[in-house]
């Protein structure tokens, strides 16, 4: 079984997120980085092939050569998937492009710029039978998968109250002076979107509920706030969930948690127990049931489940990170495109990528409503 | 100076809440117990007098006796001050009478079952020139006081986010079956008012809020959770909060949240940085900053602030608990009623009454009118 | 049932230490402080008396009267037990003294200057048949009472190593100036014995390994630490620790661990499990067993052990403290002082005294014999 | 500039350390495995090779073949550096006869059975002029090299004590069933060499004091344990250290702290402060100042040190762990073969190795004569 051949739109010499996907290919001995359009600046991308001793040949200008010469490959040789790390604008009409051609698609988060694109890719991930996994990175730590075991095993019972948080700080150096302010592509609605906030990291924390839960949301009531009138996005914002039978849940997000890191956690009470988990600790699982001790759960135990096993590679005690959680992704991924059996959740999907610009129009509707209820359909 | 002569109504033998209130009085050594109406049923009273060797001739049978016997006696015999810990639904009609006939009040939480009454209290305590103390427990730790402290110096900067969370999870047990239901008289509107979870637990969250930070909080927006049709009052609910200036904040309570204890944090998000503190682990306070290490701050050493200082008894190292935390209430009280100066916030007033009264008013009203603003008036 | 009639030798107005054990005496609501010899200034003894609202003909000049005057009171108004809180060198002779008048004790620690001393008192004790309970406060938390208990019950089976910690950093500010060094009694040998460190804290950790395991240290071998030649007594050191059963044991104790507060830490391990605990957080205790989550025990659940339970006063979720812990010895000491059953280690006896000081003297005489095993008879 | 080619001696298919090695070199993106000797038995090693998809021509039965093939190639073929991952007794042979044919080392722990051998192996190193890396791994844990920074800063000033702990259980399933432990190849001699713990994980905590600290250490006492008369190697035990200046430390041991997973921790004590570190918390250092807050360090923040930030490649808040520690050692060692500048510190070298195997000896002499010191020479 050879390994599968990888391509990379965007991912160059300057590209920060590109190291952090070839670190994830390269962590399960799955991919080869075969070539790719790193650049819009070719000599760029030749310099970046060269000291990754790729192929040069296979170094494109462009998507729309990259898909013409890899398309005219045998299919032995053809690139099989792709990863699409190129600015947030271009992840939709680039995934489009490459679905189309049969490429299977690795594609960084957010999917699309509004949730029509995205159930757009979602009929064509189908017609053209390809696999489409989105990296909703933190949904590989293997405790984050210890936990959707357990809840889908009814360890906890019925779900009763989910709580998620995803709080940063960085924004807080730059909002309260104008000239900064404009130095960040994030608060830019050119370039970043509908939304900052909940667009970047309040669909993580959605995602991360309806990824452990399995619960689907069915409204949302959201208040958001830009800080200063002359902010045209959200920074801040606070959703309440509802979810089937009446359960709530809450997503509270901000880039405004003045000096927070990257504090993901997630809340799930049942009726049997509950469950905790926080991304600045990944390796750790709170498990809370009713007159017991708290129960401390770590990776690589023999209390592990099936799927939290697979995506551990250490013994106890040693500590794995996100490169290795976004790897689980990419292993995932691999099976998939091989055609192997995998364990439900094995990689985000664009089913997630659907829900996920749902939520976060939702959220906006909402706001914009004056903080009044927004249903999310299917 | 001698000691100040104190009284109790409720607290007896079958009391548990009576004794955390002799012991935060203990603790400074500012009060000597004299008497009080300690039990409905006089025989108790008496036996429980005995075993505290207390004269049993100021052991009244009820509040309206205790006020006339106590009234009666030379002022440097009276009894000076008195600590109502009787159900919640008597808290209001007993600091009433006691606040008329001149007595200092230490009362329990709730202070009364409406906004309305909180406030007629508040008008008889300025008529009638006495102190009045509401023990909202948690805000004596030296590490919520060294808090406040931080914040009105203006160490966090400008206040732009408040997140308070309150949850526990001791009704999951009895909330599935309606048999057990009924044995919990918080679930009973006739004894527990008009709201289970935010009336008890949210209404400290919300005061935890207004006391640490300063704001005052304009008006609210609830989604409240009852679980069950059948179940009249909410053991679960959120509540975004406006205050002035646009600043938002949230509190999150719940009684299903399975298995958490006491669970009541608060996170202050400010222009210049951020404090965090958790109620179950009180001796840290977490200082946070943009681009600096985090601080964690403890008890007693020669950062505290003066107010944290009083509020400490041991060196570094040595935990002080809940009924530590308590105590500093009796202490501050103790210097208001022997009119000596203190630090604001020294215990909480019945200002502190109304406003969590006015709170859970509105967080009612929100969630009836389906999740709407409701607002706050001072 | 009236309460214990209790008297206090030092401790006034300008002691620490008095209120401290006041409080504890408080908490339980077991005794009346009914006078004492608080002060070697009578006039700040009488204030004291005064300010605490005690009747002045209680309040004696010196032990001697103390002795005389009580003992010649009726036995139903006599002070049954004395509370000894004065300078260390004193411990031993007054205690001696009361036992000897047939008075209770509730004496501070360190028990006597040298083990010869503790095993008089021992004998003493035996033969007046009255209570003596040290102030070891550790062992008064109830996490560490749920250790004792889960330990006795055989739950981590056969124990095969312990290591204690105590650490603290407070010489250090002082310790490198030989002109501040001589500000602090604890360094100077007329004053503070034959050690610092581990008289002081080694012996609590010390202590706190007896306590818990039930096992008997048989030898030792340190390594002790002044840091300078011109210093006379350790301020740091290491010993190993030789149980029955070639069992090993680890006491680490420091006062220039820098910035350390109050770092009393013990870990038991066992053929089958462990137990983890820290003063500093004194409300978890951690369980480990071999391929299984860690459990975290928390007080007033329950799982808790009876010994555990009864030293608890609050709900789940309630921190308790160290005076709450110093309470449970009172607590039990009362039980003793009654005649009533009471669970072994209730509070820490005479025997703990003995072994304290001979383990203090056997480090002592390992490190003068160039770091040589000691022995620790009965 | 090119990729160093790398060839890995051991590692094959049923390898479980040689993933974690390939995972190291993947991440900086600095190594490209070219060929080696996997496998003992060849056939093997070709499927692992075409697993890898690597050339099947430079895939070796042994290592003489290895070495012998490879040093014909031309010098821009020719693979440079080597990794050696073979059971611990070939580390030595195989080392030596790679550094005598000028290959680059990085091999993997212990490095030899002896201190002769190792000091053999540095003469090699520095007669050949070969990179020799020994994968100490913890100390590339970006939290790790930046308390190596400070301390050398001077920012806690002179040390004054140190304290290591090491701490596993993995044994306990084992060690009590005599059958079992005949499975443990490291409680074989032959093969574990002449110490279980202190060889393992003991010298990791030895090396780790070396390490960020730069102190030598000059003699050492101690006391190991093996649990049962027939059982002939340590699995337990304890060293005092002596320092230059008489500066104490202790290095804690075990593989029966039951249920403990790889409790690797440090606390160094200085005159100005105190540095803390755990490994199974890699991401957060905590430091330590007499009358300051404490302050807790994390990755990627303005503060790190050079050498931190050398050693990180996420943003705060992104935690790193044991892949990424270990890459920051293969990243160092890719500077040193290409003849860049590096920090000190980058990776450990065979001077880590000589030092490592004379603390194993010592620490076996000094517990074979009786507990009593035994020196270290340079």
């Amino acid at each position: 079984m050879s390994k599968i051949r990888l391509g990379m739109i965007g991912g160059g010499l300057s590209s920060f997120i590109g190291i952090v996907h070839r670190i994830a290919a390269y962590i399960g001995e799955e991919y080869t980085l075969v070539g790719g359009a790193f650049d819009t600046d070719y000599d760029n991308a030749i310099k970046f092939a060269n000291k990754l001793e790729l192929d040069p040949s296979r170094t494109y200008p462009d998507i729309d050569t990259f898909i013409e010469k890899e398309s005219a490959l045998p299919s032995d040789q053809r690139i099989e998937a792709v990863v699409v790390v190129t600015p947030n604008f271009l992840h939709y009409p680039m995934a489009k492009q490459l679905i189309q051609a049969g490429f299977h698609v690795i594609c960084e988060k957010p999917v699309t710029n509004t949730a029509a694109e995205a159930i757009e890719l979602e009929e064509l991930v189908n017609k053209h039978k390809v696999v489409f996994a989105l990296t909703h990175t933190y949904t590989g730590y293997p405790m984050v998968r210890q936990m959707k075991s357990m809840i889908a095993e009814g360890i906890i019972g019925d779900i009763q109250k989910v709580d998620a948080q995803y709080y940063q700080g960085w924004i807080n150096p730059v909002i309260h002076d104008p000239e900064k302010r404009k130095s960040v592509w994030r608060l830019d609605p050119a370039k970043a979107g509908q939304s900052c906030c909940m667009g970047d990291i309040g669909v993580h924390a959605f995602n991360m509920i309806e990824y452990t839960t399995g619960l689907k949301t069915l409204k949302v009531l959201s208040d958001l706030n830009t800080l200063y009138a002359d902010n045209p996005l959200d920074i801040d914002g606070t959703a309440m969930l509802r979810f089937e039978d009446e359960v709530r849940g809450i997503v509270r997000a901000s880039q405004i948690a003045t000096a927070e890191e990257n504090s993901l956690r997630i809340s799930v009470y049942g009726t049997k127990g509950a469950l905790k988990w926080e991304q600045e600790d990944p390796n750790y699982l709170y498990h809370l049931e009713d007159g017991e001790p708290v129960k401390v759960l770590k990776p690589g135990h023999v209390y592990a489940s099936e799927f939290a096993k697979q995506s551990t590679k250490m013994a106890p005690g040693h500590p794995e990170g996100i490169f290795d959680s976004m790897a689980n992704l990419y292993i995932g991924a691999a099976k998939a495109i091989r055609g192997e059996e995998y364990i439900d959740g094995a990689f985000p999907t664009i089913r997630d990528g659907v829900r996920g610009m749902k939520f976060i129009e939702a959220v906006l509707e909402s706001d914009k409503n004056g903080n009044t209820w927004a249903e999310i359909d299917d």
